[in-house]
């Protein structure tokens, strides 16, 4: 019996008409071990984002462009549909909508307040049922929690939650309640590694307005106040005649059916969301240390690709460029699965190799090569792609495009404040002159040492209103993605300063990672940008050199001299 | 007594706390005569937008960033205080709540009915009484109502109510109302000379499902099914047990009063606003038509002024460009007050010359140029910004800057359905890397004979998410003013035409008048935009020169000649 039969089965003995698969768990947005990954359990898709829905007689899997590709081929050997549309519960229920499902199961620890909401609203016809997880969720390993230093994070714990303190007192509550795991391992100072890519404790922390705070977990190995999803549960059910802060945008809809009916809950953005988004001083230092060694350990990959690609595959690229980051001082881990991509496989958004799709580099394609790590003072995403012997005329137009839509925004000057939503287009509208575009968002924040996709800013077509301020890390990564063919992004990571005009922000790069000019046609370039690619590379050569041997050094002299 | 005091007298009749002025009359949106404009009565503001409020102790003017020098100047010997603040009802009452006002009155005509529930919505302790004008709205002319032929029109009031009919079923609807003069006039192919720069007729018209039609207005001499305010009001007292569809953004509040509890109110967009913007190819003809007509005027005008500006003031240019386009086939009258602003005149953003402030034009400084003309086939809207005498590097560089402003924006290409709100920055942010930046919109719709202004589309910070679809037309206009220095502004119509790749629109240009080159500084162009630049002048020259005559032909090779 298949995973879609037997949730089928459960749906009969339920009594249900549907039964809906988040991606995550209770930490919502926060990414996920593999063996928690209820969606390949299903149907065999393994992207970091995605819902899917079984009725008796369908199977639907939801997810955004990046994935669309990719979720086609790995779930060839299942019945589900593999449907391209933001993975939303709200479009599930656009597709149930005509198929007459009225009752229908869900995991309500995967679903937020204001989501469930919003669909209560809008498809009044539909019941939802907490039906728990049936794709069995695996016991937790014990969560070993280190403290952070604050020659790191730049602000002790204690400061950061008088911060929430003052909030309490302005509310006149008595608790802020976090449901982030970001939220939580920056507001504590604490980091683990539970998860392969992030260093964040998956956690809840309930603030008291004295202070006092209690993190909620799996197995939690701290000296810190704590409990587990008992006593969560309990301290919930009983907080009693009190105001309680939450996030109903994170925070999940089980809660609310925990707390009892005295407690007054007051809906307020998670405010860890926003002042960690916005660097200190220190932090920044790190994010510029972190991003030289990074620099160093990516550029001499590069100086070894160019004498060594010949008969290695994607898997040798992944293998090699980790061991030039483990060789960096402070170095945690990847910030990601690495993405390389040789020829069509890069045309594949978020594709990583493995076993089965793993190709052997060659002559006359493109590598897409997109990874980052984490160290202990800050966090990395980079991409770049890189031409294998000699690159067609169409690869050199597409390349040199998204260099133009990559400086376009890295270039940009902007009133404090300006949301991500309308910048969006400074880079897209440079591809859109051709007809072209890309199924993903230009830029997403950036953690120090914490998630490699942070809020609540980003660069895209449909990002918040949130604006940006001073001392926050954007990524900038256009990309072309021809199928079948090949594909190219070029990301680097930038950060708002104040302008030289009041009132204004600009970017400075983060990244320094040579970009690769067998790819350009300077003819395609206007003045500003070939001189932007210069400077770049100046300040590349002179930030990486001191930290290469003789052969790398002239290797890295040739790629960063002026086109 | 000052018309204020008069108001505050009738404020302690009325037992009311507070009065307030809307700018317009029952025509929401619509422009007015001079005679009609009741905030010039009250304080002496002449602008095209704002709303005031009188209490026992305060005043308050609202006008938009474009207003607000003018305004100050404008309202000096009035208590009245100015704030720059988005002339909506939502804005007074923000300013109203810390003064503890309760009871405010207000002419249910001049608010729209989503506004009014906005208002209820977030401002319940303040309650609106229907208090009607107090400051005198004068008694009509009879309008003599003309028909439009379909020559020019491109399609048939029978085609065009044909459309609405079926919406009509569509909805299961008796009757659909509309309350919008442009739309009226567009529906039913009708024109007046009512307005001094609109040939739209002010006039409500009820469409029932079978297709007949009633105008409602004052005074109107029509052969068409029409009525007076009376007739109106009986007529919607007396709907019966029917369905009625309307534009609550755009419906006086006043309607919704009036209309019995049986009849069913159904909000829908005003199709017709939807359905002109997309011009038809005999209006797209007739907009290009117009455009070489207007674009000779202006030509020998300014061919005019380069010998004979010395001497001569900004109301001697308003006539004299008057004059050149008064010779034009099918002229009608200008599309609006001419803004003629020599020097720290062309900083205040809608400047109009009077006696008052009339300027004697000099060497070293800008003529601001703004105007339009109405012709029966279509309508145009250009501003040029002119040097006379030798122009100073300052001037030089921030007119380079407004041309780099617009050509990034005319040379935009988007996805169809692309909103204005995301293509204002491409200018903008031309601006904005120098610090500079300018407190209007890019970019608004523009009719074919109608209002200069027009929606749904527009291109700024803050337009609505209507995206642009082909044949729609837009004005491309950034600028830079300096306080008390000068003003510039470049502004050519453009319209949407499909791009060479499929799903994308691009811009074609509409006005045809030479750009100042003695006001470019080549060294701050791209290759890019003096390749634009160097196009448009070849066009301009190829599309005017067969109409000039043999010196002004002379001139025009010359201000047209390639960077």
């Amino acid at each position: 019996m298949t995973v879609i039969e037997k949730i089928r089965k459960k749906l009969q003995d339920e009594n249900l008409d549907a039964y809906v698969i988040a991606y995550g768990n209770r930490y919502i947005g926060q990414d996920i071990s593999s063996n928690e990954h209820k969606l390949s359990k299903l149907c065999g898709f393994t992207g970091s984002a995605g819902i899917a829905v079984v009725t008796k007689d369908s199977a639907y899997l939801l997810v955004d462009g990046r994935y669309e590709l990719q979720a086609k081929q790995e779930t060839e050997a299942s019945e589900i549909v593999v449907v391209d549309l933001l993975p939303r519960l709200k479009n599930v229920c656009d597709l149930l909508k005509p198929l007459n499902v009225t009752n229908i199961g869900y995991d309500a620890w995967c679903h937020t307040v204001a989501e469930m909401e919003f669909i209560k609203r809008h498809f009044f016809d539909m019941k939802f049922f907490d039906a728990g997880d049936w794709l069995g969720a695996n016991t937790k390993e014990t969560i070993k929690i280190r403290q952070r230093d604050v020659a790191f994070s730049g602000q002790s714990s204690a400061e950061k939650i008088a911060v929430i303190k003052n909030m309490l007192k302005d509310q006149q509550a008595e608790y802020y309640l976090f449901t982030s795991a970001d939220s939580v391992s920056w507001l504590m100072n604490i980091y683990a590694h539970d998860l392969p890519y992030s260093p964040v404790v998956r956690a809840y922390a309930l603030v008291a307005k004295d202070g006092n705070t209690i993190l909620y977990g799996d197995n939690l190995v701290t000296e810190l106040s704590n409990g587990n999803w008992q006593d969560f549960t309990e301290k919930m059910a009983n907080l009693g005649e009190v105001k309680l802060m939450y996030d109903a945008h994170i925070a999940p809809e089980k809660i609310k059916t925990m707390i009892d009916d005295k407690t007054k809950l007051i809906k307020a953005p998670d405010i860890c969301q926003m002042l960690k988004a916005e660097k200190n001083p220190v932090e920044m230092q790190g994010m510029i240390n972190c991003h030289i060694r990074d620099g160093v350990a990516l550029s001499k990959f590069l100086c070894w690709l160019d004498e060594n690609y010949r008969q290695k595959t994607e898997l040798d690229v992944v293998k090699k460029l980790h061991s030039f980051r483990a060789e960096q001082k402070y170095f945690w881990g990847e910030s990601f699965n690495t993405i390389a991509g040789f020829a069509q496989n890069g045309a594949v958004v978020h594709y990583q190799p493995n076993e089965k799709t793993n190709k052997v580099l060659d002559e006359g394609s493109l590598l897409l090569l997109d990874s980052g790590g984490q160290y202990l003072d800050g966090t990395t995403d980079v991409t770049r792609t890189i031409a294998l012997g000699k690159p067609s005329k169409e690869m050199i137009r597409d390349f040199t495009l998204v260099l133009k839509a990559h400086v376009a925004l890295a270039s940009a000057c902007f009133p404090i404040g300006t949301a991500g939503v309308k910048l969006d287009i400074l880079a897209r509208n440079k591809l859109w002159q051709r007809g072209l575009d890309y199924k993903h968002g230009t830029g997403h924040g950036v953690a120090c040492f914490g998630n490699v996709h942070e809020g609540p800013i980003s660069i895209s077509t449909n990002s918040s209103d949130y604006g940006f301020k001073s001392n926050m890390i954007t990524s900038d990564e256009p990309g072309i993605y021809k199928e079948n063919e090949y594909g190219i992004r070029t990301e680097n990571l930038l950060y708002t300063v104040e302008s030289e005009n009041s009132g204004f922000l600009k970017f400075n790069i983060l990244t320094k990672v040579p970009i690769d000019k067998r790819l350009i046609d300077k003819y395609m370039l206007e003045n500003g940008e070939q001189m932007w690619l210069n400077n770049y590379h100046q300040d590349v050569y002179e930030s990486l050199a001191p930290y290469m041997n003789e052969k790398e050094k002239m290797w890295l002299k040739d790629v960063c001299s002026p086109l």
